[in-house]
C-alpha cells in the first residue's frame, strides 16, 4: 500500500493512494457533515447544499462546473450521508488537477444565488416524490426514524417537503459555517495519483481557511419504535433493525461478521432457509451500519401480504437459532467474504478513494490492510454467537410498506426472540 | 492489450484477458439466449433457466454451489437480458479454477428439481411482484412492450405470472436443447487469469458437447404504441422510444454520442433545460440501447402530475433543437466521455469479461481499443445532427405510469416533432 497522509496548518486532511498501472484517478472531498449534524429546523439543509455546490460558484455557472469535467470525459457527483457529505470525481490521469480544482470550487465558493435556489428546491422536491415511489429506498428512512425517533440521526437526509420549501440562502450559508470548518474536510485522491503535487495544489487552494473549532454530533440513542404505512403494493417492504456497534467499538468486526454469515449472500442463513427452502421472497439480506456512536443491524424482504407474518417469524427464528449455533465454517466463511470483498474493493479507484476517507474520518489515520485483516481473523465463532445473543436485547425498530395484512408488531418479535 | 480467443472444435468460443498487477478474476459463460428467443409460450423461461441453474447440479445442491464460491469469498451471480444469459464469478487469483468448475457445473448439469422448481417458482413471482412494485424499473418493461409489440423483443424477461405459474421441469430442459449449444456459450475471463490454463480447463470440461446449428432470431419490428397505467404515486413516470441504430449497424456510435450529448450527463441539453434551468424533475437521461437488429433510443423523466405535460413537450422541442443547432464543442463532449469511461470501464475485471464477451457474441472476435476509438472518432457533429432530424420518422413509443394528468399521447408528441 502506498497511502500517504499529510495535514495542512488548518486541520485539512489529505490522503491519497497510488495504484500502480492505473490510468484514471477519483479525487473528491468528504466533509464530516451530514445528515445528523442538522438541527430539526435545519433538517434537509447538508442536502440541499450538496445540490447547491452544483449550481454555480464564482468562477462557474451550473454548466461550465459540468462541462469542465465533462468535456474531457470524467464524471462529477456528490452524496450526502447521515454523518457525510462527499464530492468527487472520476477523470484520466492528467485531469487530476483540474478535477482537484473543480471540486474544490464547488465546495468553498458556491454563490447560492437566489434564482438557483428556487429551481433546485424544486429539483428536490421532485426527487422526495421519487423516494417515496421506491419502497425498498424510503422503507429504510422509515426504519432510521424507528431506531432513532426524535434525533438528528433518525431524520431523513432529504428532509422533509415542507422543510425544504421554507430554506433560505441565510439557512445554507449558516450550515457551511457551522460545519465546513478545513478541520471537518478530507481530501481524497486514489488512482494514478502523485501524493506531492495533490499536497503543494492543495496548499494553495485550501492553505489561507482558517482553523475553526469542530462541533459535536449529539449522541444517539437506539429506541425501538416501528412506523408501518399501509399502500397497494405488489409486496410488503419490511425492514428490521437491532441496535449494534458503532465503527469505534471494537466489536464492530463481529457485527459485520455476523450480518454476512445470517443474511450477507447465497449462503447466508437468511437467504438458505427463507427464499431458498421457501420461497418467501426475491430479496433477503442483512447488513451491519455503522455510525460513529451507534449502529443498526438490518434485516430488509420484500414479500406477500399472506407471507409476510411468516417472514417475520422465521427471521426471528434464524436470530435466536443463531445465537445457538453459528457453525466455525460459516464464520470462517464470512470472514473470508470479508476480506476477499475488502481486496477487490481495492482495485477501483473510487472505492479506495472513499476507503481512505472514510478511514481518516474514523482513525485520523489509514490502517494498514494487515492490521484491518487481523482484526477480521479476530473474531471468533463464540463472539458471533455471543453477539446474535445479545440482539434484540434493546427492542427491534421496525418499518413495513404495502398491503400490511398479518404484519406483525415489532414488540411481538421482540417477545419472540426472547422467549 | 492481451486478449485472446480460442474456439472449440463444437464451436465454444473461449476469451480471455490478462490484466496485470490484479489479484481477482471475474470468470463467467455468456450464453446469447434471453428473452427475444423464447416463443410466446414459453415467455419467462429462459429467466427461470438462470434461477434454476443455482438449485442444484448433479455434483451440488444449492447449498453447495454457493458454499463454494463464498467459502473462498467470491462472488457469483447471473442475469437474463433479452439476447443474453450470463453466469459469472469475481474470485481471488487462485480461485478461477474453482470459478470455472462451478459456473460450468450450474450451466451444463442443473437437474431441475421439480420440489425446487415449485419453490423457485414461488420466489420468482416475489420477483415479478417487486418489479411492479419499483416505477423506474417496470417503466422499461412497458416501454419495450410499446415499441415491440406481439413480438419477442417486446416481451418481459421475467415472463408473466400466468406462465410463470406453469412452466414444468420439460420447458426449461427443451429450451435448453434448443438454444444452449456450444456455439451458443462464450466462456469470458479477465483479471488475473492464464489464458492457456483455461483453455485447457475448458477442453476438459466442454470438450464433449456436441456442436449443435444455431437458431435465428425473429426480426425485430419497431411500431410506436404506448402504454399508461395509472397508479396513485408520488410521480409520474415517463419513458419515451424512438428506433435507433442496432448493435452491427455503422451508425450505432452516432446514436451513443447523440444519447450522451442530448441527455446523458450534467452537461446534456436535457439535464440542463429539464432539470438545471427549470426544476421540472430529479431524474432525467437518454440512452441508447442497442439489440442485434434494432436500437431503442430512450428517454426517461420522473416528474409531477402538473408538470408532465410540460416536460415532455420540452423533451420533444429539445429534440427537435438538437437536429438543427448540436454543437462541435458538445459532440465533442460526448466523444471524450465515451472513450474515457471506455478506459475506465477497462480498470474492472467484471466489466472486462462482460465487454470482451459482447463484443465477441456481436463480432466473433475482440476489435482493438484503437479500433473502436477510431470509430468514435469518426462520428462528426453533421452525422449526430442528421442522426437527430430521423429519430420520430418510424413513430414514437411511449409508457407512463403515475398520477397521469395532462399526460400527452405518443401522436401529439410525434406531430410535435414533425411540425
Amino acid at each position: 500500500m502506498t497511502v500517504e497522509m499529510h495535514t495542512l496548518a488548518n486541520g485539512l486532511r489529505i490522503v491519497t493512494e497510488h495504484m500502480p498501472g492505473l490510468k484514471s484517478a477519483s479525487v473528491g472531498i468528504w466533509v464530516t457533515a451530514g445528515g445528523r449534524h442538522e438541527r430539526a429546523e435545519q433538517n434537509g439543509v447538508a442536502h440541499f447544499l450538496e445540490h447547491m455546490a452544483f449550481k454555480g460558484t464564482e468562477r462557474r455557472s451550473a454548466i461550465e462546473i459540468a462541462e469542465a469535467i465533462e468535456d474531457v470525459g470524467g464524471y462529477i457527483n456528490a452524496y450526502t450521508s447521515r454523518e457525510m457529505t462527499a464530492f468527487f470525481a472520476r477523470v484520466l490521469e492528467n485531469d487530476v488537477p483540474l478535477a482537484l480544482d473543480v471540486i474544490s470550487d464547488i465546495v468553498l465558493n458556491p454563490v447560492f444565488d437566489p434564482a438557483e435556489i428556487e429551481v433546485e428546491r424544486h429539483v428536490i422536491l421532485q426527487e422526495i416524490g421519487q423516494a417515496y415511489d421506491t419502497p425498498d429506498d424510503i422503507i429504510f428512512d422509515w426504519l432510521q426514524e424507528a431506531a432513532y425517533p426524535d434525533q438528528p440521526l433518525g431524520r431523513t437526509i432529504l428532509g422533509p417537503s415542507e422543510r425544504v420549501s421554507r430554506f433560505t440562502r441565510d439557512d445554507l450559508a449558516q450550515f457551511v459555517e457551522e460545519r465546513y470548518a478545513p478541520g471537518q474536510m478530507i481530501l481524497s485522491a486514489a488512482g494514478a495519483v502523485d501524493h506531492d503535487s495533490i499536497v503543494t495544489e492543495a496548499e494553495r487552494i485550501f492553505g489561507h481557511l482558517t482553523a475553526r473549532e469542530a462541533r459535536v454530533a449529539e449522541p444517539a440513542q437506539f429506541s425501538g419504535r416501528e412506523r408501518r404505512e399501509t399502500k397497494t403494493l405488489e409486496q410488503v417492504h419490511f425492514a428490521l433493525g437491532f441496535e449494534s456497534p458503532g465503527y469505534r467499538d471494537p466489536d464492530v468486526y463481529t457485527g459485520q461478521i455476523f450480518a454476512s454469515a445470517f443474511g450477507g449472500g447465497m449462503s447466508s442463513r437468511l437467504f438458505q432457509e427463507i427464499r431458498e427452502k421457501r420461497g418467501l421472497c426475491y430479496t433477503i439480506f442483512a447488513q451491519a451500519g455503522a455510525y460513529a456512536d451507534s449502529g443498526l443491524l438490518t434485516v430488509y424482504a420484500g414479500t406477500s401480504r399472506d407471507e409476510i407474518g411468516d417472514l417475520a417469524e422465521l427471521t426471528i427464528d434464524e436470530l435466536k437459532r443463531s445465537a445457538d449455533d453459528m457453525t466455525p465454517a460459516e464464520v470462517a466463511r464470512a470472514r473470508a467474504q470479508m476480506k476477499a470483498g475488502l481486496l477487490m474493493g481495492l482495485e477501483s479507484p473510487s472505492s479506495r478513494a472513499e476507503r481512505i476517507a472514510r478511514l481518516v474520518a474514523i482513525w485520523g489515520r489509514v490502517p494498514s490492510l494487515d492490521e484491518t485483516i487481523e482484526r477480521i481473523d479476530a473474531v471468533t465463532t463464540g463472539d458471533v454467537r455471543d453477539f446474535a445473543g445479545r440482539l434484540g436485547s434493546g427492542g427491534a425498530a421496525l418499518a413495513l410498506y404495502g398491503p400490511l395484512g398479518s404484519a406483525p408488531a415489532p414488540g411481538a418479535l421482540v417477545e419472540r426472540l426472547a422467549a
